[in-house]
């Protein structure tokens, strides 16, 4: 039986009820002899910093280094408002992916079905969407130096935050959307700025060679991140794979996110580049939920996002993809079944707390 | 009698055929002797680029820098895709943003209650929808140094963008924000990404301070710009004013007016810092769509965003503000006649031309 290494970090707010959760589905494997996870637990975040002063530790990361995955929950809340710059909760999560190398974020936006009358979109511009956002996640704004603010006296700063990108950095993003792609509906929107920003008219060409390179059988459409955006709220089933940079990913995967009305249920992948000997990627998992610090501990929150992610890290770290496939089918019986959390209550259904909503997943499997 | 100068630059695709219908009340305000406007009309984008090589000409310049203001159409095309990065539509409007020094942009986001259907989103999300962006115009990473592309040997570039804010233009658009709040719900949120950029550090810390020191009777809130993406999808009736930088203003806003479902109908007004001496602003009326290349010249182009722009005109640099609710009110009235133009055409509805939509509201008003 194979075996794998598993590191969990938590992380703050509703981060431990959801990962708690998730465990009991990853013991289950174990127990079941289908793998075998070798699971370990840590602190990131503000948990972490309350209890070293960093927002992840150097052992931590040795830790994160030697796992096959990194289950991640959520970090951040306002106890830890007042914290310096560079030891704010969500510090830890940019070390993981930087110090990971995890360059591609997949994020899916899904509709379930059972949900689809959630969002505040209209039914039928909603029903059965299916993105996936493709992510950069290493490089751009989030990472550029430099990034400082410096004292010009008179009482007047000067911010500075870089954008950059290589070549290479495009080059591999983009092979990853082609891929998925064509294991998809064969499309992929590149969103960029490139009437603004150089970033952006680098990118532009990069994705349009390696489409022409070695992609010409999928579908390639580039569009201004702005008019993304639009077009997202406007008409999203348009779309099926967008490949972006770091920062536009970031808005344009929540915008996708929420118009699914299905946030607490959609779980994120990111990816490092394959291991040159072994052929694995470096992987953490997490939910593309926040950490929700309002209902932290109360076991109102759902815990479907992190066992989703999960079910990701199943497909695309364990080669368990059927597994992966059956868990997903666990949680949408759930749904089926007329179970919610609380955050996606709706009329008629039966409203259960977070480890009832594990048990029914575990249960369904 | 006043007298004002005002600079009709149309642009390219749809741009000419709005800015004709907003010329025939422009024309019909002096002749009812309401106000004097002369007015001028000139080259800008592809149009400019095709006339004499550049989007924008020095003599253009100098004519809207004596301008009381531009009313701006819109520019680019496929047409000029190929054009230098520098000479491109785009770099038009952008220059004439940065040298008539127009920081403070105002967006609304209005849903005209005779077009809530349009909208993608829920009737009941966004009925009764009265959002302002207000966006900052000529900083952050539109206009940061360097913005270059390298080139690194071994098939490698390296793009770079540079996105900077100093203190006293974050509190000049806060002003703005909050100044603007107090004529309507009297309220602020301000979005940025504070926990990865450290323009957005700077961008907190300004806004709060100002808002402590001037404008403590208006209530604060800060959002992540990710978050403000979302919570706009999610439940935009939540905002009041919504003061961005320069790029997240360009996606926020862009979202904003899609939800409304009138995109068409849109202006915005693009304003600079009142004159020592005059009080005056230097000032450019835009709608807030593009230049449509593909129905460009087939009168189906909705002049409403355009006449729109001009009534905001009319309030915020000719002290019209009556005259500015009447125009407003002739719109409303040509729409509840259940006139439409393609773009916002609905059952039971009577599509009309471009020509005949101002008509119309000439008639109206
Ligand atoms: C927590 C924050 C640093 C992070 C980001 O901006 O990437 C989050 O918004 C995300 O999308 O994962
Ligand atoms: C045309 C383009 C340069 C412009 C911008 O990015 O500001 C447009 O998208 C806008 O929002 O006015």
């Amino acid at each position: 039986m194979t075996s794998f290494k598993l590191l969990l970090l938590p992380g703050d707010g509703i981060g431990p009820e959801v990962t708690a959760e998730a465990r009991r589905i990853v013991d289950w494997f174990t127990a079941q002899g289908i793998a075998r996870f070798e699971t370990e637990e840590d602190l990131v975040g503000g948990s972490a910093y309350d209890a070293h002063g960093e927002a992840v530790s150097d052992a931590t990361m040795d830790t994160a280094q030697a796992a096959d995955a990194v289950l991640f929950g959520a970090v951040g809340g306002p106890k830890w408002d007042g914290v310096a710059y560079d030891k704010r909760p969500e510090a830890g999560l940019l070390r993981l992916r930087k110090d990971l190398g995890l360059f591609a974020n997949l994020r899916p936006a899904i509709c379930y079905p059972a949900l689809a009358d959630a969002s505040s979109l209209k039914r039928d511009v909603v029903e059965g969407l299916d993105i996936l956002i493709v992510r950069e996640l290493t490089g751009g704004v989030y990472f550029g130096e430099p990034k400082e603010i410096t004292d010009l006296g008179n009482n007047q700063k000067r911010a500075v935050d870089t954008q950059v990108y290589d070549t290479y950095e495009i080059e591999r993003i983009a092979r990853v959307a082609f891929e998925l792609a064509r294991t998809r509906r064969n499309a992929v929107a590149s969103a960029e700025k490139r009437n603004v920003m150089k970033t952006g008219v680098l990118w532009h060409e990069v994705v349009t060679r390696i489409h022409d390179e070695a992609y010409p059988d999928v579908a390639l459409e580039h569009v201004l991140a702005d008019n993304c955006a639009m077009q997202l709220v406007r008409r999203p089933k348009q779309f099926d794979v967008i490949v972006t940079d770091n920062l536009f990913g970031d808005v344009l995967s929540d915008i996708a996110a929420m118009l699914t009305g299905s946030l607490g249920m959609l779980p994120s992948a990111s990816l490092g580049a394959p291991d040159e000997k072994t052929g694995r990627r470096k992987a953490l998992y997490e939910p593309v939920h926040g950490s929700a610090p309002d209902i932290a501990g109360q076991g109102k929150a759902n815990p479907i996002a992190m066992i989703a992610s999960f079910a990701m890290a199943l497909r695309y770290s364990f080669g368990l993809g059927e597994w992966a496939d059956r868990l997903e089918g666990a949680i949408a019986t759930a749904l089926d079944q007329g179970l919610r959390t609380g955050d996606i209550m709706q009329d008629g259904m039966r409203e259960i707390s977070t480890s009832d909503m594990g048990a029914a997943i575990l249960k369904n499997l």
